[in-house]
């Protein structure tokens, strides 16, 4: 019996979510279909976290047990043959039969990508939010400072979040605009439902004016969600990287996804 | 009467080719459709190039005339509203009654995009051409520099073609490599059928080292197609941007389609 870790990138535009579910295709549901020819028979998966309809993953992690005979670091390619090309599968990993894919992430990583173009973008249309508002950047950037650390993220969740404390630790919020483009990047231990969209949404209230700093620190504090902005769009966001601890490793295995466009690129000087 | 010039970007994979053609969906199609809406009237259309299915714009021109009452300056968004998503109007111009969106056009410039990454990426799988190949970029480059110039390109035209001439003049030809993309940009007075795709698969064979730059250079004299390279999958394509002269121009109006991704990008630091 082995207990394998998985690393997989999926374009979520044509799925409704990660989560498996009856009558609907979903990444989980292609991921655990496709496992089942591989593996001959039926796995119970378990995810990092669920992604919504329309959001994106370059790092998402899944982690099942087995008594398949497929080599470990076979199950990329074989898997990757079967599967529709939204979803790839970049790492497989032997991990400790008590490893959780849930349970033992310590650390969340999320992209969430604006487009500010004057007219949208046919190419990034899927993966961004096109806004031809202006943003006042270094705003955004006070007032994400305002929510970095320990606090009650209860302004920032959406309803329908049955979790019990709503106290988590974000380790960064950066904002960072480049041409036409604004990207916010965020690590936390976890995040509460659509937390991220809902920080966002409401940054993006700051860059046009419609709140300041001080009332965003006011917002976290009160946890009023009547006063946060409007969830972010799903289609800009992106599940980055999941992190776990030395203990959730058996052997250092090779994968990587390589450079994730759109979040994710470098200067080409043609 | 007015004649216009609307410069517009599209995502080619949902068409059939730009092309009007019965009973097919194409961006011309979708286009003159749009107009018809928009102008009251059907109009005849002439585009800068044809490109193939699969294949995308960034800077594709078209030009018509028209009686319609609606301000140019106006187009852009009218169209927009109607258009599907997958094709962005960016610029809309008055130019002189005289001018011609084919036989203007003083140059084009095409860029292509081949991702070398260990798996495919299911964000750029539609925007270029998928190979876990090595590549020796150096090599490519110098194949490049002997193409560049006036030549008879004819073993670097695709069958089908009914050109009187198959000389042409190509301006640049550059390849350059950054983590695990290489982007090919070449602009000519014209290009021939397929001829960006050919040129672009020989450059391939060299980088895998099946060609030189000599044999390169060897078949460029001899005109034999039979030992180009396959022609490069239409998806890394794109229609960057056609050039016309300073004649073309009735008045300078604003336009901009700000960063194309994934084959124009900057640096994000985050």
């Amino acid at each position: 019996m082995r207990n394998i870790k998985l690393t997989l990138a999926y374009d979520g535009t044509s799925f409704a979510g990660f989560q498996v579910q009856p009558n609907a295709r979903t990444v989980q549901g292609e991921l655990m279909s496709a496992l089942a020819t591989v593996l001959g028979e039926k796995v119970h998966m378990i995810g990092a976290g669920r992604t919504d309809t329309g959001v994106h993953a370059r790092g998402q992690v899944v982690s099942f047990k087995t008594n398949g005979s497929i080599p470990t670091d076979r199950l990329p390619m074989a898997l990757n043959s079967i599967l529709p090309a939204a979803i790839v599968v970049w790492q497989a990993e032997n991990v400790p039969l008590n490893f959780h894919a849930r349970y033992d992430a310590t650390e969340k990583t999320y992209r969430y990508l604006i487009h500010l173009g004057r007219v949208p973008s046919p190419f990034i249309k899927d993966y961004s939010w096109h806004t031809s508002r202006e943003l006042n950047v270094p705003a955004m950037q006070q007032a994400a400072a305002k929510l970095v650390g320990r606090h009650d993220f209860s302004a920032f969740c959406a309803a329908g979040s049955a979790v019990r404390s709503k106290v988590r630790t974000i380790r960064h919020l950066n904002v960072e605009a480049v041409e036409d483009l604004v990207l916010v990047e965020t690590a936390a231990d976890g995040f509460l439902y659509k937390m991220v969209r809902s920080i966002v949404g409401t940054l993006v209230e700051v860059g046009r004016g419609a709140l300041t700093a001080e009332e965003v620190q006011d917002i976290l504090l009160t946890g009023d969600r009547s006063r946060v902005g409007p969830t972010a769009p799903p289609q800009g966001l992106i599940l980055w990287h999941v992190s776990y601890g030395p203990e959730a490793t058996l052997e250092q295995t090779p994968g990587s996804i390589g450079l994730t466009l759109p979040w994710g690129y470098v200067k080409i000087s043609l």
